[in-house]
């Protein structure tokens, strides 16, 4: 998985794009060559981690984090990554603020942001809201910017929202690209993104949206399989058909996990609510109805209940490629017999899998660390080839 | 705004002041030269940040912060500023310690500060415990530091206590400083520092103390107003009288909100509970005695509403200098029919001040960062100085 | 207390212990020499600290701290420790995460790792647990990184387990070391580590098994002194028997404070649960019984109240070694009539003693930074050296 520092640098430098003072919020706003220079500043983080050259680009600066949700994984992302950087990590807890109220956004926004670098939000519960947020949040700090408040643009980083789950899905490709020997590799290959069933109901929609919205660049041939009723928002769909037929891949959408496995290359088993429901689910948490969110759960439940089927075992996967197929997930994973009764996958799967998929996570906190290096510099290529020149020790 | 950095370098210099080893807990204490030090040292630095050059001045240490009430401004100004100075900030949660309990105060200073450079404590809940809580911490840190337990002596900066609000008040004055081009211009300025009504009750009175007490330093003609019976802490006004006479400016108290705007320069229109209500609510809180709470709340709300007149709207600002005063708040203020229904100012005069506002607000980190400067060196000129003609990129 | 460095790290060298990749568990895995190492550390750290000799190692690099229990004092400890390495800390609230449930510890253990140097693990209300969590998190991290998941193998330190405290006895061993002039001078010294009085009930037992197992590595004369029923685990008293054995130094076991008292150098002070209490106590507390709990805790207080007398006050210290035995407690100590109306210590020998606990509790951070150091380098007088060599300031 090593790579040529010296070549990267310059294929970083002759791709040439410019995402200075922007945000990293949908990976279907950045062109192919902002997306492969994303790839290529963390796959050059990665080596010079762990070639133990220090590649702190700043030498003070806040990094704010925003968790409108829990987090473990994406929270110790985050902070690797601005770490990785020299930033520090203060988070924005809203228990202890008024930036959920209306107005205010603009106002806390710039507040947070006097002597900040990047704002990582995680905002995914709320179907059409988490994503309107971030741009809310983007939009103050440009006011914020033009109008003299702030000294530095803050790069608003999307760490999950509604719609897309970008640095989950681009870790994701990081390692399917190395996993394969390179993007030129995945033309053709077949990639299922299938529901699974879980004992919980109303897992984010992110993840497969983002999957379908991504692999579909890359040539890929995606099949996203569902039991019906288990929609995905349409947006999403239609932008994966175009990208598909852009890319000369295919997107197909089926309701059998059996015909997504057949002769797939790589199986992405999930759980998630549907569209549908998380729109009842964001109606509900909106007016605070805790009888009808009850309801609502024991109702989707009993739906989840007769997909029971569709769990990621030896019999599914002797139906992909030479029975071989690559499996993926966003971890944590829900295992049948290990921590659940019945899950989206089996132990015996998992556990052949199970390494794979911490690799796959590892990507993460360097994809992190690439969108923040893209949105805050305005040569990064430069950037990055002075640190690797310099050559300090991370550690002693 | 932006300084000359060598010439403020050398004024700074020729100050000599010796804040070297103390704490920054109210700006009475502080004589006009100390003051002076302080807001140079946030002009250089606010510049210095601005200019793209490090300012780190410690390569490791501690900054402490110590927050018995909620924040989000305060917390990420003195986030903020820790970090612009090379400190990495541990909160002292006292859910989680024991610090509130009598005989442990001195311990707890002691065991939290053996690498620490700062202990920054918000305290402003409790009439006559705020400020006596700081300067027990203060004095601990002495006793621990004169013991030799510590190997430095960590500064206390008073992130606001029941008396003072210095890092907002001193944040505040250099905006008017730099909006009006020098503190000389602001001879003879009139600042309103008014009440204004809030559907809230039982707001802190260390920014109307804080503002009295400091604004009369500059030769300034500070009117303060409020309601029948919203007085401060008598000291304060004490020593606003006092600041009055020694800088040839005026101090005057009214209870008209009319009175206060008539040919204003400045309006600090804020909500605050009267000194008397503040001293019924802490021995209530001191009991834990909820319903007696409430009904303290019903009744200050009873009399709040009875002056919903003290708005900041168009008419009041009519009354000011060429109906163009500057318009001050510490933030959030409470806007009507945005925030609530009837609140502090209209939403229109606000959103014409609104940038102003936050510029206000933007000097809150580089004044805390200074204060920390002027505690923990012997010789910030030379600090400042040597981190100048270094110049070491803050961010690649 | 100062000490000469380039003699240290010279002794250090000749050392040649080798911890790098290891753990810091449990003392009593370690070798005499592995923690001679670790003490040398410790001063060379602390005395380079007074010095503002700057002692960041490491120039990136993340240190998760995972308290399964309150804490103020090891929290401020890690954080310095790590700070003054130039570690990151980032908490791992387990209220947002899912560490805690079987399967997922190995899973979690890796997912926060992939930027990190250090793990710092307190979990000691648990008997039989909280050494077994350390290790398993231990395991895998040594999988992780076999497997080629992590980049760096982070450092497990114990900062309290259900066996021991090693971050809390090193310290005091390093203030004994130092008050009596030398490792040398403890042979033949008496210790009294004895039981006390205090109005609450289980009290960790890693203090008492921690300092019986160490002390008795360095010839010193141990008297364990507890009411009837207050038992240790019996595998901790084993190892300082067999330590005592091979040290000349000894080992009794009274049910007599006097006992203890009589002619010691040291005395210690402490209450704690006994561990068929402490038993008992987990397997409510893993049920969650707490009417269970309530009534266990009625029991233990009223036994307690029966040994009010294990006091540590004049008339107990005038048995000691020339009425002037060296009091020593990890703090906080259950003062009387200060901190509670009856407790382990009087007021007047506390106090005659506090500045000594102080300075006790002072060697923590640094024994924590030392144990990180040496787990992290493959060469520590190299690294601490160059270092010293470099004479960076700490603070400018």
């Amino acid at each position: 998985m090593s790579i040529d520092i010296e070549k990267s640098l310059k294929e970083l430098a002759a791709l040439g794009v410019d995402m200075y003072h922007k945000d990293f919020l949908l990976t279907w706003e950045k062109s192919d060559k902002e997306l492969k220079a994303v790839f290529t500043i963390a796959e050059l983080l990665k080596e010079m981690h762990a070639k133990n050259i220090d590649t702190s680009m700043f030498r003070t600066g806040l990094a704010v984090s925003n968790f409108r949700d829990n987090s473990t994984r994406t929270r110790f992302s985050f902070a690797s990554a601005c770490n990785l950087l020299g930033l520090a990590v203060q988070d924005l807890d809203e228990g202890k603020s008024q930036i959920a109220h209306g107005e205010t956004v603009r106002e806390t926004a710039n507040m947070i942001s006097f002597l900040t670098e990047v704002v990582g939000i995680r905002d995914d519960m709320f179907i059409g809201k988490g994503h309107t947020y971030q741009k809310e949040v983007a939009d103050a700090l440009d006011d914020g910017f033009k109008q003299g408040v702030l000294n530095q643009r803050p790069a608003v980083v999307n760490l999950q929202c509604d719609l897309d789950h970008p640095t989950q899905t681009m870790a994701d490709m990081l390692f399917i690209k190395n996993h394969f020997g390179g993007f030129e590799n995945l033309k053709g290959k077949k990639i299922a993104m299938t529901w699974a069933y879980s004992p919980s109901y109303g897992k984010p929609l992110s993840v497969p949206q983002g999957v379908i919205t991504l692999m579909t660049r890359y040539g890929m041939n995606v099949e996203l399989a569902y039991p019906k009723g288990y929609d995905l928002q349409p947006e999403t769909m239609k932008i994966a058909e175009k990208h598909a037929k852009a890319s000369g891949g295919s997107f197909k959408v089926s309701n059998s996990m059996e015909s997504a496995f057949k002769d797939a290359d790589i199986v992405y088993p999930k759980s998630w609510g549907s569209f549908q429901v998380m729109e009842r689910r964001t109606a509900l948490l909106e007016k605070g109805d805790h009888p009808g969110l009850k309801e609502l759960e024991k109702e989707c439940l009993a739906e989840n209940a007769k997909h029971m089927d569709w769990e990621c075992n030896d019999k599914m996967m002797a139906l992909t490629k030479g029975g071989e197929a690559l499996y993926q997930h966003c971890l944590p994973a829900d295992i049948t017999d290990v921590s659940c009764k019945h899950g989206e996958v089996s132990a015996k799967v998992f556990e052949k899998y199970r390494i794979a998929t911490y690799k796959e996570a590892g990507f993460k906190p360097f994809v992190i660390a690439a969108m923040i290096t893209a949105c805050t510099k305005k040569n990064p290529a430069q950037v990055l080839g002075d640190l690797y020149k310099a050559a300090q020790k991370r550690v002693l």
